[in-house]
C-alpha cells in the first residue's frame, strides 16, 4: 500500500541495471513497466526479470508497483483481476496487493468514476495522456492540450468522488525544464495528489510542488487526531467530514504529516 | 416555490437581526444558515429561531429557504428526505416545500444530473465551490480556479438537462469588487440563472448582471403565450421547444418578464 | 455509410435548386435538412422533394443524410427508430441506413455516451452548439463560448469512447474567415473529425484543417495492413491496438489514406 503519491516513476522492465537502481531511488513510488517502455520481443524477458526484482521488494525505499500488459480493458475484467488477485494471495502467502488503474483511453475517461470505486484495492487512478491522445487521434501539443482538458479535469474529481487520489500523466520533453515546472502547476491545481515520472532528475522538481497543500495539512491532522482517539476506544473505521476514515486513511495522513 | 433565482443570500441561522432584517432583502431567495455558517455550539439555539421565524415566512419579500445540516449525504438520502417532507406536509398542512441541492463535493458532481432529476421539489442546484476544493484538497484562489473548472461547468448542463435551474457559489472577498463583477460575468456565461450571495451589498451587482438573457426572455414569452392558450382550452400542461410546460414553469415565465 | 467526415453540408430541404446543386459538392456528406432550415409550412413539401430527390442518391458525390424533424428526442426513441428502420429496410429492399445524432440539448449532452454507444448504425454524433445555447438560454458569444465548453470538450470523448467519430458545430458568420478558420482548429484540437459547413465556401478551409492528423494515418496504415492480412486469412473482424477492426473501420481507414 503506498502512503505517498507525490512521483511514480515508470521503470523499463527489461532493464536489469535500472530495476536494482530504482531501490534507493527518491520516490515515493516506482513502478517496473511491462508495457510501453519494453518492445514486444523482450516482454518475456522482462517478465522473468520482474518476477525475480519483486523477490527484493521490501529492499526497495519507494512502493514498488507493476505496469501489466493491457487486457482487453475494462471494468469487467478488473472485477475478474480482483479474483486471480485474491486467488494469488492466498496461494502465494501474500497480502496486500494494490491497484493503480491507468485513465488513457476515451472509454476509461467515461467510466474514471466507476473504475476508480469498482475496488477496494484502488489506491490510485492514474492520467495517462499520450495514450488518451493517440486514442482520440489528437496530435500532441506541448502545455496543456485542449484535447486532454475534458479527460484531465474529470480525473481528480472522480478519483475524490471515490476516495482515493489521482496522479498526473507524464512531461515528456526533459530538456524544457520549464514547461516541466508549469506542467506540475497544472496538475496540483486540477488537484492531482503527484505525478508520473519519467526521468529520476524530475523526482526533486514533482516533490516540490506536490508538496502537500494546505487542505491536505489540516484533513491530515484532523484524521489523526480523531482516528486515535478512535482506536483508543478500541473502535476502527471513523467519520471525519462525513467520510469514512480507516487505518489506510490514518496512514496516508500520518505519512503527509511526515514529509 | 421560487419564480427568481438571481440572488440566494445566506443568512446565519443564529442572529436573530439578521434574521429579521431579511425579511425586507431585496433579494431572490434568502436561506437560513444552519451549517457552515453557525459554529457547533450555537446549532440547537439556531434551530429554534429558525423554527420561530418561519412562522412569519409570508412577511417576508424575498423566497425563504432553509440550510440544513449535512445527513451523510448522497442520492438515497433524498429519497428518503421526500417522505419526511410528505408526512411533514400532510401533518403540518402547509404546502409545496421546495428543495434546492448543494453540489459541493466531488461525488455531488459525479452525481449532479441524477441529484438534479431526482425529486420534483428541485428547483436548483446550488454549486458550492469552497467545500468542493476542499473535498478536494485543492488550495482556493480566486477568479476561476482550475481546479474547480469541470464542475462549475458541468453543474449547469446537468441542472438544465434535468430541468431545474443552477445557481452559483459565493465570491468570498468582499473588498474586491471588479474580482466580484467578472466572477458573476464567469457564472452567467456557463448557463448560471443566479449567484450565491454572502452580504446584501452583493445583490445588486448580481441582478444587474443575473438579468435575464434575451434566450430567457424569447423562451418566457413563448411560455406565457401557450401555456394561456392551453389553459382556456381547459388543458394544464404543455409542451414547448419540445419539453413539458407546467404552471411551475409559467409562474417562472411571468417573474422573468416582469423583472 | 460515410468513411470521410471532414464536412457536413446542411442543404435546406424545400429549395429543390440546392438539392439538385447539392450532387456535385466537394463535401464528404451532405445532409437534406427537415428541420432548423425549413419554415413549419414548408415541412410538407420539403418532405416529398427529399424523398423525390434520395431515388437518385447514388448520383451524389458526397454521402447523402437527413436530418430530420426531432421527435421527443431521447435514448429509448432511438431505439424506436432503429427497428423502424430495419422494417423499412426491409420492406423497401434498402441496405446500410446510417445514424448520425445531433448532440444539441443539455441533456443530451448528459446522455451522449450512451447515444453513441446505442446502435451500431451509427457513425457518429455531430455538435449542435447554438441549440445547445439555447436549451441553456446562453446568449452566443463568438469564438469558443464558455457556456459550451464542457459540452464541446465532451463530445468527441464519448464518441471515441464509443467508436464513433464527431463532427463539430457550425460557424455561422460567413463574413469573418479567420474566426471560421480558428474555430476549424479548436474542434481539430478537440478530436473532432470534421465540421458542420452551412455554406459551401466553407468546404475547403474545413478539409485543410481536418486533414487526416499523423495518429490517424498511423492507425489508417496499421487498420489496412492487419485487415488484409485478416481477411486472406479467411477471417473478418480483427483487433488493432485492443480494439474490433471489421469492414467499417477498413473502409473508413482506406479512405483516409486516400485523401
Amino acid at each position: 500500500m503506498s502512503n505517498l503519491f507525490r512521483s511514480l516513476v515508470f521503470v523499463p522492465g527489461n532493464n536489469p541495471r535500472f530495476l536494482a537502481k530504482a531501490k534507493s531511488l527518491p520516490a515515493d513510488i516506482v513502478c517496473f513497466d511491462l508495457e510501453d517502455s519494453v518492445p514486444d520481443k523482450e516482454k518475456k524477458k522482462a517478465r522473468v526479470l520482474i518476477k525475480n526484482t519483486l523477490k527484493q521488494r521490501n529492499k526497495y525505499s519507494p512502493d514498488v508497483f507493476v505496469r501489466t500488459n493491457s487486457p482487453e480493458s475494462g471494468l469487467i475484467e478488473l472485477k475478474k483481476i480482483e479474483k486471480t488477485i485474491l486467488s494469488l494471495e492466498k496461494k502465494r502467502k501474500i497480502k496486500g496487493i494494490r491497484l493503480m488503474p491507468s485513465i488513457e483511453s476515451a472509454l476509461g475517461v467515461v467510466n474514471c468514476y466507476e473504475i476508480a470505486s469498482s475496488s477496494k484495492r484502488i489506491d490510485a487512478l492514474v492520467f495517462g495522456i499520450f495514450d488518451l491522445l493517440n486514442d482520440m487521434r489528437i496530435e500532441y501539443t506541448k502545455g496543456n492540450p485542449r484535447g486532454a482538458k475534458y479527460s484531465r479535469y474529470k480525473v481528480p474529481v472522480a478519483a475524490t468522488a471515490a476516495g482515493v487520489v489521482a496522479i498526473d500523466g507524464i512531461w515528456q520533453d526533459l530538456k524544457d525544464k520549464s514547461g516541466f515546472v508549469k506542467d506540475c502547476q497544472v496538475g496540483r491545481s486540477l488537484g492531482y495528489a503527484g505525478k508520473s515520472v519519467i526521468h529520476p532528475d524530475q523526482i526533486k522538481t514533482v516533490h516540490k510542488i506536490f508538496h502537500p497543500s494546505k487542505p491536505e495539512i489540516i484533513w491530515a491532522k484532523k484524521v489523526c487526531s480523531v482516528y486515535k482517539k478512535s482506536t483508543k476506544k478500541g473502535k476502527g473505521a471513523t467519520v471525519v467530514e462525513g467520510k469514512m476514515i480507516d487505518e489506510v486513511h490514518y496512514k496516508r495522513a500520518k505519512a503527509l504529516l511526515e514529509i
